[in-house]
């Protein structure tokens, strides 16, 4: 017996999983008893040579040559975006395959449709390759941490966000040199507005928060901010105050309601995370029974991302093999049990903050701006002023008690209207609760 | 529809799952589309309060209640040991009753009789919270990463230890002392020998092989050695030379062999695995596919291991719900697949090593010592000799290259017979493919 599987998209991931399943064959026959055999592979390219020997006929063009091929069991997605992608993946279930995708922008916009389309025909969907590459998280909140109530999710989800910021830090560098030189690595895209502006971030957040919470997210309820606005200045000041600036993905049960946000944020340097540098992904989670967990790894390239697909093509073939329908649901939660949650609103966050004013030096100045500040019930923790040149502007940093990000933003305009400040403030958001809960 | 469960061992362990399934009851049943009943309860001591409740006539002294109840589906077995643990586990088997166990004890000793008991009757046996507590370790090895060959583990997987070790470095105070503490705090046993030697390391990691390599390992083919004999001196040193020591299981791939050993190990500073402090524990894999990843939590306590024991519980409830027989193989590998495996002789192994001499302070000491570790093919990577008293005892620190093991020890013998050689020589295994890796 050989379970079929059909690849569509035939390029970087998709390569990848050629060479796991044939460098790997051995050990993935060894564990299902049978062999996993790809049957066809359909890419709109069948010229370009991979790397990978692939036999004859194997190759189409034409995608319906994978989803109409009664013997193919599982068709694999990896052509990404959210149209074309769509229609195969709804076709797919309509001929009875089962389906393994990477496609985070996909299953965070139509989400609800497609786990749906899936469930209705008891059919699996796997969708590890969609959140950190190769490491196994989101089986983890399927699974492994199933018992728990997930209090909170803190990712470290990007890795081209996180080799931007750990080389400013390491280099002292400033985001626009940075930037390009990991697109001449490439390790940033030519147009890199997904990565730095938080936006796949974002997607990826919105798959966690389906897991944990058993919900279909929308997107557009979660905030999302950029590390493009991040000077060398702020990654300076971030370290003498104690902390790491990180492009998180944040998920916080609170009060009823979900915190759903992506921005740079100040982590305590003695945090776990604070230490995930480069491309590594990690996903810091607490569970109300497990406490603190950590899972760390490559969370994009070709090997670890094949790494997901080829575990859920073998997750959903060991129920072939037995006979047995998919034992999981898309999100694990029974479909009567999903529901609608609310978002909180970012107006009501209360946090503590990152200030920083462009100020005039001149006497008076961080009166009138604590003045404001207070105005707005917004206590200061502390403060660094460097260099002083008389007259002229000096970076003056504040960091700041919790306070009501409401409050924060009209305090912010306020400030940036007085004559001795002459840009716009810079701010960023600190968990100083990853410190204590570490 | 429910399913009901049966619990033997009311301890710290069966009442954190009590706890859990209490507390998180709704989040299950969202997830399983049916609630998991708590139907009987074994302990010899019926009396104490856990201050948890317990329904009336669930708790009985008779293990025999739970295992000969009809009702009851899933038995978890939580009294430890090796002997009565092992009946009852087989017993259940017989009885036709899926098991969930946290003995580490008793898997690596028995390992393969308990696996293929579950295997010859098609009954699940979830062992997930037998290491690394609450982290789903386990999980990420029969399934998440299930597409790789797993060319190396390295955990820290005894809380203990890893409490003991990082006081030792943060407040610079001897092995005796601290472990005094932690027994006050009730961190480490009366007896410690266990947590301390290694041999619950050793347990755990017997296990981790078993299910990276598809194998019924033998725990006394696994070396072993703890950390008591690890001084203050030792740590500082460590530190010195930009390492961290911490009491590591070490599984590798290497040659057609596999290297399984358990040893206070010196561990590059930079390395994540550096960073676990206290009581947390975290291993560190490497697969061929997925590359560097990292699991990290809580090894131990009620709520973190009843997390584990849970999840083992739903899991296998998914299965009954769906009228599917269990979708794993005990070890997650084919039973006609698995094999024994080759362990390497620690005489072959080749690493750098850290060597601490007791020296009387006189001149030449250094090129006699050198000498002797020449004559065995072992060159000097680097020498720290501090604190000069003439003509007393100084420590005296080399670190070296590679070297081969066997070579080694009997340059150790030859080195303790020089007279001015005045103590048994220290050595620490040094893995400096962990600073590469990362």
């Amino acid at each position: 017996m050989a379970i079929n599987v059909g690849l569509i998209g035939f390029g970087t991931v998709g390569t990848g999983v050629v060479r796991v399943l044939k460098e790997n064959a051995s050990v993935i026959r060894d564990k299902l008893g049978c062999e996993v055999s790809l049957k066809r592979i359909a890419d709109l390219d069948t010229k370009t040579d991979r790397g990978v020997k692939v036999e004859k006929g194997v190759l189409t063009e034409n995608a319906d040559d994978v989803i109409n091929d009664p013997d193919i069991a599982i068709v694999i997605e990896l052509i990404g975006g959210t149209t074309v992608a769509k229609d195969i993946i709804l076709k797919a279930f309509e001929k009875g395959k089962h389906v393994v995708t990477a496609n985070k922008a996909l299953l965070s916009t139509h989400g609800a449709e497609i786990f749906q389309a899936a469930s209705s025909k008891s059919l699996a969907i796997g969708f590890e390759a969609s959140v950190g590459g190769g490491i196994p998280i989101l089986k983890a909140l399927r699974e492994g941490l199933s018992a728990n109530r997930i209090e909170s999710i803190y990712g470290i989800i990007n890795g081209t966000a996180n080799y931007i910021l750990t080389k400013m830090e390491s280099e002292g560098r400033k985001f626009e040199e940075v930037l390009a030189s990991a697109q001449e690595k490439g390790y940033a895209e030519l147009d890199p507005t997904y990565d730095v502006e938080g936006i796949d971030t974002a997607h990826k957040l919105a798959i966690l928060i389906n897991l944990a919470y058993g919900t279909y997210s929308r997107l557009d309820s979660i905030y999302t901010e950029g590390i493009s606005r991040i000077t060398e200045l702020d990654v300076r000041f971030a370290k003498e105050f104690g902390y790491r600036i990180k492009l998180l993905a944040i998920a916080k049960a609170s009060d009823g309601a979900i915190e759903a946000r992506v921005h740079p944020t100040m982590v305590p340097e003695s945090h776990p995370l604070a230490k995930v540098d480069g491309v590594f992904n990690a996903v810091f989670l607490h569970g109300n029974a497990v406490g603190d967990t950590m899972f760390y790894g490559r969370g994009a390239g070709m090997m670890p991302t094949a790494s997901a697909v080829v575990a859920d093509v073998m997750d959903i073939s060991r129920d072939i093999v037995k006979g047995s329908p998919p034992r999981l649901t898309p999100l694990s939660y029974s479909e009567k049990a999903i529901k609608g949650v609310k978002i909180k609103d970012m107006d009501d966050l209360e946090l503590p903050y990152y200030l920083r004013f462009s100020a005039v030096d001149k006497p008076g100045v961080l009166s009138k701006i604590s003045g404001v500040l207070g105005s707005h019930n917004i206590s200061i923790s502390s403060v660094i002023q460097k260099g002083r040149r008389l007259g002229e502007a000096v970076p003056l940093v504040i960091t700041t008690h919790n306070a009501l990000e409401k409050e924060l933003r009209l305090a912010m305009a306020e400030i940036e209207k007085l004559d001795v400040v002459l840009d716009r403030v810079m701010f960023i958001r600190i968990e100083e609760s990853l410190g204590a809960a570490y």
